[in-house]
């Protein structure tokens, strides 16, 4: 086997790195949990049909099929179920990976609705697969950490507030590491369609998708689509960017928008609506975590679930990574017809996020291994000591690890600074004095960064906090 | 969309039985990295001739492909990348899900050499897929856990007895939820093939494979296959399962195969090695785990990489479920022809365990929600205020959630019963006097289980240690 080389769009850490992803999704999990939410997780693969529901991914998803039903595969059986034509008929019966955790949570609580008590809070940390084509920051196989409440038949608005504001703590609890401040840019989907409706605009989906790209494109290129794809006046499309151009974090963007809506002679109820819920979010925000979210009246996301509130959060100084976190009020999503079942979410991108901390330099794990002591062991027959040594060590919370080898010393503590493990444990030496008497010396323990070695008791000594365990800290 | 249907072999937990999964899974990590283990992950697929090295699993490969290159599927260009069976031409581009952690460990190892240190001990807690028919505890998709510690070049053989060792205190550590005793089974590839070919049996590795349906067909079909399929004798068959039925959990095992052999007239090189590994295996176990590890020399492991030790464990009292933690020495997998990287480790089927204490009832969440305290709401106008003691609260590291409506305090707290959150917190009152003097209340908190309500400050109060978050308890 000649060695193997990575696969594009699907990171891998090594174990410093793996330190820094870990860190960064147990301090989420311990926000999303104090806040209430509920972990769970849903099984990888769902039934096709059911992936491809919202057509505008179709492309990313990956299908799976048994090896022994793949044509002129080895090992598969060419008669077994037909050709790949014959399969792809059989859509119901296709599994594919998820592409995100919002559909699979959806099926989930269709699922599991009579299980499930209401609203019901979860958060949901896994892998996604999609089969684009890997870039900088996008990825075929990545993590994400994932919050939602869900309601049955009803959901009330101010999840919409509240939901935006887990997510700037759960993020802000990553300052302390190094992550750079974020900031959540918010939108409602009642204004936007409320707003191109009462222009006289009836395509709101395709006038969303085009404003979607003015970051890409630039507002030149937005108009001439607009009025190319959309139906849109040369008027109109103006309106529309300059709509897009509103931005601020307080209740001024509310009467920015309606002067724009009363400049081009029109009122909506829903734009009203959109603007009420809008101007609630950035006061409240204001309020519990001041300077974080933004409104932005650019935001339109690209899934057409949203019906509220939509979400997008950039690193300050990383805002060409684009989006770490995003999300939206949904109403229709989860609906078996009988009942519906409207939640909100939002979504962090880790990989995305631990990509750009590792490659930037932004945080380092101050070691690789959870090792805080290597004990030494002197020679092979003594290696039952050094096991207990470290047993206790462990017993009292404290991770150790036993030499591999009676290598000498010196090489044992190489062992130990290559792995950033900052200290070794001596075992006490025997010594037999001139008549004959063995007598054992106490065991010492040497930090290896400043060469200090004294006495210590296996039962009794601890390391300082702050080397106990591996720790992320600004690089 | 109709209400969905569980997919069989694809185990999804409510959420109280992931606060049990998540349990298992954070103790397991905890020990793990207390022995010095660092935590890696690696990506869920792998190049299909990588997967496909071992030919007896080919069969449960899960193989990946783009919805645009499956031909006749929606989205689907028929013209892309050809028919399945062109695809399948293409092995070394096309993609599977990995059905376990050791070989995409392996090929980490290979990849990273140059950046590891060795030897090199880690973790890896990972989902993985297999095509194979669902059983009772027996899934498509399941967790699995793993420890490895793998050398340069070469591994010293004590490696062999710490890490079922690691196993044993790892799952011991699980007893004080409800989890039944384990008993890890050990056995020594050596011993094996050493009593195999000093017997004259050559088809060393088709006795290994009949010997482990022992326990599926019994010992009669076990020496009639022996006879059947690998060119016994039937003198040989018996003293194959004469072999296979000794056990115990001192040396005295190593006494009866030595007599063994010497009755059937051969002494072996290979036999004797294998003999003192495990000898010293038991008798290392026997001082730090007693009862634990017991040798049985009928254990033979399905996988062909083994070359030293192999490990089964069984659940005391569940022994019908199969083994719940498995592994061995294996000399050959990770190696690029340049260099061999010999390992060993074991890998906890996390799912089939949880499965079997969820389904069994031996253990249960004391509940499904983080929530510690439910801050109820007055009316929708004081719900800042609710925000507000919710926040103290958490930042003082209790989980809190505030209740969804401002509903009558009567239901406020059926949804806090119903979710198990067992305090639910009061707002002090306003009060009028007559000469219109406004005074408030102290806020109150009240344990829901017992009725008890007491004056509290959100600044100062905490719940009971035991209350603060769900724990696992038995049942």
């Amino acid at each position: 086997m000649a060695r193997p080389t990575p696969l594009s769009g699907f990171p891998e850490w090594l174990p410093d790195g793996r330190v820094v992803e870990q860190h960064v999704l147990d301090t989420l999990r311990r926000t999303f949990e104090l806040h209430g939410f509920a972990g769970i997780e849903t099984r990888a693969a769902e039934p096709l049909d059911q992936l491809l529901r919202k057509g505008e991914t179709s492309k990313e998803v990956y299908v799976l099929s048994r090896l022994q039903d793949v044509p002129g595969a080895q090992g598969g059986d060419d008669a077994a179920e037909g050709t790949g034509t014959d399969r792809a008929g059989a859509r119901d019966k296709q599994l594919g990976l998820h592409f995100d955790l919002t559909v699979p949570f959806a099926r989930y609580v269709l699922e599991n609705s009579g299980k499930l008590s209401f609203p019901f809070k979860r958060h949901q940390i896994q892998k996604v697969w999609r089969g684009e084509r890997p870039q900088d920051g996008r990825f075929r196989e990545f993590v994400q950490a994932d919050i939602d409440v869900v309601g049955a038949g009803t959901l009330p608005y101010h999840y919409e507030v509240e939901l935006p504001l887990v997510m700037a703590e759960a993020l802000g609890a990553l300052r302390e590491i190094g992550v750079p401040e974020v900031r959540i840019l918010v939108n409602n989907r009642r204004v936007a369609e409320g707003f191109y409706r009462g222009l006289g605009l009836e395509d709101v989906d395709g006038v969303l998708r085009t404003i979607d790209k003015l970051d890409k494109i630039g507002p030149a290129k937005v108009a001439d689509a607009l009025v190319a794809e959309t139906g849109a006046t040369p008027e109109q499309a103006q309106a529309c960017l300059d709509l897009a151009a509103i931005r601020g974090s307080d209740s001024g963007v509310v009467d920015q928008v309606r002067a724009l809506a009363a400049s081009h002679g029109f009122t909506s109820e829903l734009l009203d609506q959109g603007l009420e819920e809008l101007g609630a979010l950035v006061e409240a925000a204001a309020v519990r975590a001041p300077g974080v979210v933004v409104a932005d009246l650019k935001i339109a996301r690209g899934l057409d679930y949203y019906t509220g509130s939509v979400y997008e959060t950039v690193l300050v100084g990383h805002e060409q990574l684009g989006s770490i976190c995003s999300g939206g009020r949904y109403d229709t999503l989860a609906s078996d017809g009988a009942n519906t079942y409207p939640g909100v979410g939002l979504s962090v991108g880790v990989s995305r996020l631990v990509s750009r901390l590792l490659g930037s330099g932004l945080v380092r794990a101050t070691r690789g291994v959870p090792t805080a002591v290597l004990v030494a062991v002197s020679d092979e027959e003594h290696r039952a000591q050094s096991d207990a040594v470290a047993a206790t060590l462990r017993a009292r919370g404290i991770p150790a690890d036993v030499a591999p080898t009676a290598a000498r010393f010196g090489k044992q503590i190489r062992y130990a600074d290559r792995r950033g493990i900052p200290f070794v444990w001596f075992e006490g030496r025997e010594t037999v004095s001139d008549d004959g008497q063995v007598t054992v010396g106490a065991d010492q323990v040497k930090d290896i960064r400043s060469g200090e070695q004294v006495d210590a008791d296996p039962a009794v000594w601890a390391p300082p906090s702050e080397d106990l365990w591996p720790r992320v800290v600004p690089a």
